[in-house]
């Protein structure tokens, strides 16, 4: 149980702190021509031939930095690096959207002022639930049912709920960018996986139509889970014990854990990914870290060290001092979604 | 902690109990003409058929029973199924070459009445090591090194290491009946996935080139792990806590949380096996479970619920009753080895 209480604050952190920017106002600037000659075309030049040389660099067999198709792993960040974080992030909305979906049968939630509070319509104050309240709210909602329960119910929340900035489903707010980055690096031999303090099971749901990265290759925060027999047949139940929470320094570990293989490129956007950052730094390989810095207020959010939120600081000077490749989404993509 | 007295008793068990007869002789049993019609020449023709049968049924795209890309997962269990488990568990064989490797370093093991036997020429009495006893070798091989440490010692012994039964590789001593089934699979759109009780992280340094199988596709028993980072750089540190030993129940919790979805096809050999052929079973897609039975004392080992070891009763019971398919590896392997 000692990851849970983490795992908790982090999206509180994100909450208390965050002074990211929003506005409904889109801008015209990612209607620039693209250029019919990269593979990357919702990049901005320069950033776009930064990764084809890379790419091109380890992927030719003549070359002194040919790195086996076997060793070309790949693995990002989900939240703020592959969809968005901001106001909160994505797996919380699911999380109130269950406690809604359940409400009817569980009069009882009324007594709770917690979940009497999620269930107002209209609900916003995250940051009033305090981490106790939001430790409830994901315990309730990611444990104590069969994965078959729990998988369906995300299925309802990804097929259903439209992000009411966007006007799309949230699995459609993706980084039209990093899409194509993903679809890049598969099309040269890299193995892609996500790698995320976002719950394993819940990004599994969905992860191979959005990314097309399938739910093996996903690894990210999880709870227990036990086996059960009964006379309905077996099934794996969901628990609160063991919760493993993937940021940080047990990033490395579940790379460890669930690849088995130093990864050779890494995309992240904020402190919780510097450690991955660094172990994918270390392999004998020539590898790329790619940092995300979120530095667009009209297209999409802007936060940073600048702000209180102070969650990217440590992975910004780091990347910055050791030439990892920051990308200004602002300038850096042409197009932030497809739509 | 918890499981890791359950980890070391299974290789206790199996040497206590085991009554595998073994011989040097080699059989003309598997040189009978191979039908040039199957893709499983080293099966017999009615089980070769009875696997061919299935997969066409379920990958045909006009099936009822058609079964998309995506969910066409196969596990299979290691020791006893896609190699020996006889007449010790291979990775026992390792931990012992580590001692070995590592002795000049530490004369100090001559005290320990444990490495002390370990370190005798021609030592075998694995029972006599007792419990504590193997899982002092096992912690002492497998913990408390970098895991690049840990890839080198494991890349050393199978690179070197010699079966004395077979005069060939360790790694080189696989099923070929086994290794044709993984390869029909693959070239039907299944992903293949070793699901076993022994070390993942032993098993992923040769899976690769043994299997075809990548170390992300390899799910077994580990250890804790640590991220440290000191002055040299970065690394990943296998320790001796939060063992996971994946057996039994626990390999359906395992699959839960290293695939994510419910396997169609599950091969094993021993009641260690039987949780995740019932998981595999419970597919809403038709399922495929196999169950090697160990018959062939002249090429191979014969152990089974009529030995003392009772290591495979429950699961050869319930192979039967529900209509698995049961291997008898003398009469339905035409080649056991490829050698």
């Amino acid at each position: 149980m000692k990851h849970l209480r983490h795992s908790l604050w982090i999206p509180l952190i994100v909450l208390t702190h965050s002074c990211a920017e929003r506005t409904e106002n889109k801008t015209d600037q990612g209607t620039a021509a693209v250029a019919a000659t990269t593979p990357l075309p919702s990049w901005s030049e320069g950033p776009a031939q930064r990764i084809a040389d890379y790419v091109k660099r380890v992927t030719s067999e003549k070359s002194v930095d040919f790195i086996p198709v076997a060793d070309r792993i790949a693995v990002f960040d989900n939240d703020g690096t592959l969809w968005p974080e901001q106001p909160v992030p994505n797996q919380l909305v699911f999380a109130r959207h269950w406690i809604l979906s359940q409400a009817e049968a569980h009069p009882e939630w009324q007594e709770d002022p917690v979940l009497k509070a999620l269930l107002e319509p209209g609900f916003s104050d995250w940051i009033g639930l305090g981490a106790e309240g939001l430790k409830k709210l994901m315990l309730k909602s990611h444990t104590g049912m069969t994965e078959e329960a729990f998988h369906q119910s995300v299925s309802i929340w990804s097929d259903t709920a439209i992000d009411p900035r966007y006007g799309q489903p949230y699995t459609r707010v993706l980084y039209q960018p990093m899409l194509e980055l993903i679809d890049y690096l598969k099309a040269h031999g890299f193995t892609v996986f996500i790698v995320s303090g976002g719950g394993a099971d819940f990004m599994r749901v969905w992860s191979e139509e959005a990314y097309g990265i399938p739910p093996f290759h996903v690894v990210g925060s999880y709870t227990g889970a036990e086996f059960v027999s009964d006379s309905t047949g077996v099934s794996v139940l969901k628990t609160a014990q063991e919760v493993y929470f993937d940021d940080k320094a047990a990033k490395p570990v579940a790379i460890h854990r669930f690849i088995g293989k130093v990864p050779v490129f890494c995309g992240g956007n904020s402190d919780g990914d510097l450690a991955m950052m660094q172990y994918t730094a270390s392999s004998p390989y020539p590898s790329f870290c790619l940092l995300l810095h979120h530095t667009d207020s009209v297209r999409e959010y802007a936060y940073d060290l600048h702000t209180l939120s102070g969650h990217l600081e440590e992975a910004l000077t780091e990347a910055q001092n050791r030439g990892w490749m920051v990308v200004d989404m602002k300038t850096d993509f042409r197009e932030i979604f497809a739509f």
